[in-house]
């Protein structure tokens, strides 16, 4: 039996599902772009085999964890090591664990991704279940040792054309640097995180200051100097392959003070004295500042607002971050990009990416910003809504008032290697089935509609991350 | 003609039709679990004959009598008293004036609901109207006096496997005790709800709780007394059945005080002197101490949030409350629930059902932390959206986060008890063409349909609400 | 090729089409009742031809030019003039720009109604494109001389009843005073439309009230006198043919206060120092004040809420207003409307028609408020909402709590006389199908269907506008 279903993701009419899979036929095969993700570049710097499989689906991804744990598995049994001290949990235990409770993922993005990756990568072909988990475990475990499922072998067999992981302000990026050295001709390129350098709330905020000094030589007590700091770790990244910087931020507040107020305020948050206004304040002045940075230097800049970091004290205190509870909330942006987009919303040559995880605001504020501003264009479905209804409605509220034109392409923001191809086979689906339906309702023609296939799938990412 | 499409709610393409209605015919004959409702429990303590067609269908169901105020009808007209005197209106009036109007139903559940009640229970098979009024009318009283139409035979005939009524803390519950000891075997359980013992802003606070201290004997004036009053309450409802509590308050929010604070709040908002925000704080911190007392007692919880309670003056202050002048409001839960959630939120063997009337809130905070935290699940769609297109909005916003397995099947949650067998039938109708459509877009497989369906009918709410 | 569709909006499967298809031919020829946009009424007073293609399609249209905007055209090389400084493009190569960039406006309903008006009013026949762009120019100008494509000529052709433009309140009327003078038969009306002496926020408001108090010899300096020049300007508007009034402002915000406080406030706003919260209470009484007013009068009232007008200060600054800079944003309407609503809201012969630009409120707030006080209607999805999605979503959102008979029709709410015929073809399409889903999926019964279509077509425009 296989495990995927051919016609998966098209419309349950005739014309319209028959259209849909001409038009994936059209891209399916196309190389992938993956302008932002979050995997580990030292993945393809030593080029390791992975080792097991529950290291390879469970563990690492929060997607698998944070249902599991929801429904009362805990997370040490899954391999997640609490601050102190370390799990030591045999992987074929997690694995069994995992396997067990395999159907609460049903109607779920990850069922799919790992449906997908069993079936495509491994020739898996019967779901997952405690009853299949020992056979399937070993079927993986046998591939992972073959040259072929090493990462750069599998970074090829997926047709990667360009992959961009995600790395801090401070990080050295000799990963980076090992890959472009070697005989290995596949495209690893960095992004610009500045997150912890410019998040006065980040536990490590002015430590993170004196080694950017460090690095840069630069005199980062003073705001002149920070900002120059700044502009030269951009240049490493760049330097390492980055087009684009991201910035993480609680809201999409951005601000544009005058150089008297900056050196004002900076001086607050970096004594260490500062209200949360003004650590709020901060992070948006930063923003604009990026948006400056970025009209200077040409690099996109991304930004994904809204969640509510380690909503679960006691998760965070005995975990840390990243452990599933970050939780959104809700999110404006009319009143908060304001004061970016007067500095630099009208230039056509700058481009700012923003995502949401308040779907509210795709059809109230996003699509109407988007649909005006030449800077501003939308990031796709992100994180809880990179899944078939959340791409829907993102095509659904959004392209009535902005076009297909001001958004971006599709990004995978994944941790997950493997879910790479099977996330970005959702997407062209998807994207495909919208179009279709576009087509047998009469609000396209098909030949258009062949077009945009193509612009959702290629075109749009490349223009739009300069890649 | 029939008045009810017997392949009603299923999707529209033949694939998915034939595939909804067989999972329909696997769960449509299966005992109804019914864990909140408002239905009266002395109907079935005393089993004495429903009186007239307009008692039944139309003066005591708020969908009804507030679209007909919304089409300019008087609610007097429709035999609703106002406090200060009574209404005698001829229920065969009544009942005319519905019928002459039943048009502003069409597209509403109600318009559903009626229809099946007429032509399932009282066998009626023509379209209400001006009209046919008359001979519908007399075609139901005349089944009215049958025997096999009192509550316990209509109970029976509806195979309802329990049925939870919902009581004010106060409540002597001798209905239920009635039931208890007659030899019918209908299982009639409630629920305990607090409400007015925990809202400040009740009228009658002050005076329940003196009314508190004289059934159970605590002393209600201090904190400490208060709480214990409430843990005697709470036994006193598990011996008449209930496995549960409700909480209809204006916000989700809660606190975590120290018992100092408490103490202190508690002298505060029941010496009759308090800020709003006084209030406001305490009946946060009242659902933190519910949950506390549900994991020693074992009681399953519920929060229903985010009405605005008596929206018209002049209709609170002539027909007092519930007189369809609730009207839903924004609701937030992700900082709300935080303080709750970090006391009792990591337990699996506590659980906490959340409601919304903030459909806003579905993806965006409610199926996030329902997909994380082990002791939260997703009550179902609730009031406005007890509806077909309500519920698919429903799951296509929750179902790709938190799954299916971290809600809780259905709460048909209804003072009219006709309508009972009709929104379990609209609701098994509407998961089992959800069902469906993820089978013919392939993300589920068909023999997990089937399994899915039974559990959204049956396991999910057997098991979220210990029944 | 032709450019539309016929079965264009209607739903996928075959039984759902050709009910759409039979429920809209139906009501495809009726009359156009068009209760409320924005055309000049010069143009039906003067009856002088449209001057040129782009002069008509582009230049006046916000929803084209901003989209183009978006894509880095700009502004003044579309035809748009500075405040400082007039714009003097050849109309062709505006015309040549449109057409280059026609692609952008795939998947928009502003793509549909420009399709419709090529084909329906101009008979073309090829989709528009840089290629095209010279031969449709001349194709249009050419028909733009001849007398059939005059203002009054097509506005019988359009086959349109009555259509009501907006005008400011201190307008002359004397195009609508014209009109009503010529032997030509159409029906053209006026709106009292009051926001510039109504908005303390207005640069202009102190001046406004000197001229609103030279033309109606009222004294506009104090309370009393200011509303009666409100009292008598409605009256002149009426003579004008106006039956309802509308008012655009920041929120919905209402307000109930006495006589004194009402003269408190008003000396406040009108003596030039005043807060914002000042501005906002003065806007939010004067909405009650107009809803008395219409208790009175008998004018219909509708609120237009929600837009953050000129979002970008420098577009705003060269340009002035409307030049597609307004974003809306998160609208509040449980608490602001109650004060209006305790005053005028149980009136069943008072209309009170509400907008959004925030479709969260569509179920939450906009649906249970109109579903249960008898002067309020819901208006039709509205400015970035009237598109098929967006006709769709309001339908999916409001119908199962307020019905169909709490909404009012359709209004196309436009400043581009030709979208007129386009956009009541989207959007009796867009309910037809509507229509036809309730009855495949039995929700609806298919003469109720049909009865419905014209309901929505004309019977609930014509009751709710007094048309």
């Amino acid at each position: 039996m296989a495990l995927l279903y051919p016609d998966r993701l098209f419309p349950a009419d005739a014309r319209g599902r028959d259209l849909a899979r001409a038009l994936f036929d059209s891209v399916r095969d196309l190389p992938i772009l993956s302008p932002h993700g979050h995997t580990d570049p030292v993945w393809f710097a030593q080029n390791a085999p992975f080792t097991n499989p529950a290291a390879l689906f469970v563990t690492p991804d929060h997607y698998v964890f944070r249902m599991l744990y929801s429904q009362g598995v805990a997370l040490e049994s899954l391999g997640i090591s609490p601050l102190q001290g370390a799990s030591s949990v045999d992987p074929r235990d997690i694995w069994q664990r995992f396997a067990a409770n395999y159907h609460v993922f049903r109607g779920t993005p990850t069922r799919l991704w790992i449906d997908h990756s069993l079936q495509e990568v491994f020739g898996v072909d019967q779901t997952l279940s405690a009853e299949t988990a020992g056979e399937i475990y070993d079927q993986i475990d046998r591939c992972l040792i073959l040259p072929e499922f090493r990462p750069r072998s599998l970074f090829d067999r997926f047709n990667i054309d360009v992959l961009a992981t995600t790395e801090g302000a401070l990080d050295p990026l000799q990963h980076h640097a090992k890959i472009a050295a070697s005989d290995w001709s596949g495209r690893v390129i960095t992004t610009y995180r500045p997150d912890t350098l410019i998040d006065p709330d980040c536990p490590a905020f002015r430590e993170n200051l004196r080694e950017l000094a460090e690095i840069t030589r630069c005199d980062t007590t003073c705001w002149r100097g920070y900002l120059d700091a700044h502009r030269m770790r951009r240049q490493v990244f760049r330097d390492h392959g980055a087009t684009a910087t991201d910035h993480g931020h609680p809201s999409a507040r951005t601000a544009n003070l005058s150089v008297t107020e900056c050196e004002t305020l900076f001086d607050a948050v970096t004594q260490g004295s500062f209200t949360p206004e003004q650590a709020e304040l901060f992070r948006a002045q930063m923003l604009t500042e990026m948006a400056k940075m970025s009209l200077d230097d040409g690099m996109v800049m991304q930004i994904h607002p809204g969640s509510r970091r380690n909503h679960a004290s006691d998760i965070f205190a005995r975990f840390g971050a990243d452990k599933g509870f970050d939780i959104p909330g809700r999110t404006d942006y009319v009143s908060a990009l304001q004061p970016l987009l007067d500095v630099a919303g009208h230039d056509p040559a700058f481009t700012l990416i923003v995502f949401t995880l308040d779907e509210s605001a795709y059809g109230r504020e996003l699509a109407p910003l988007a649909g005006v501003y030449p800077a501003l264009k939308l990031g796709p479905a992100w994180w809880f809504f990179d899944s078939p209804d959340g791409m829907r409605r993102f095509r659904e509220c959004t392209t009535e008032t902005a076009g297909f034109y001001n958004t971006v392409g599709f990004n995978d923001d994944t941790r997950a290697f493997l879910s790479i191809p099977a996330r970005h086979d959702v997407a062209r689906r998807v994207d495909c089935a919208f179009l279709a339906s576009l087509v047998t309702s009469g609000r396209l023609h098909e030949a258009e509609a062949f077009e945009l296939a193509l612009d959702l799938t290629i075109t749009l990412a490349k223009r739009a991350y300069r890649l």
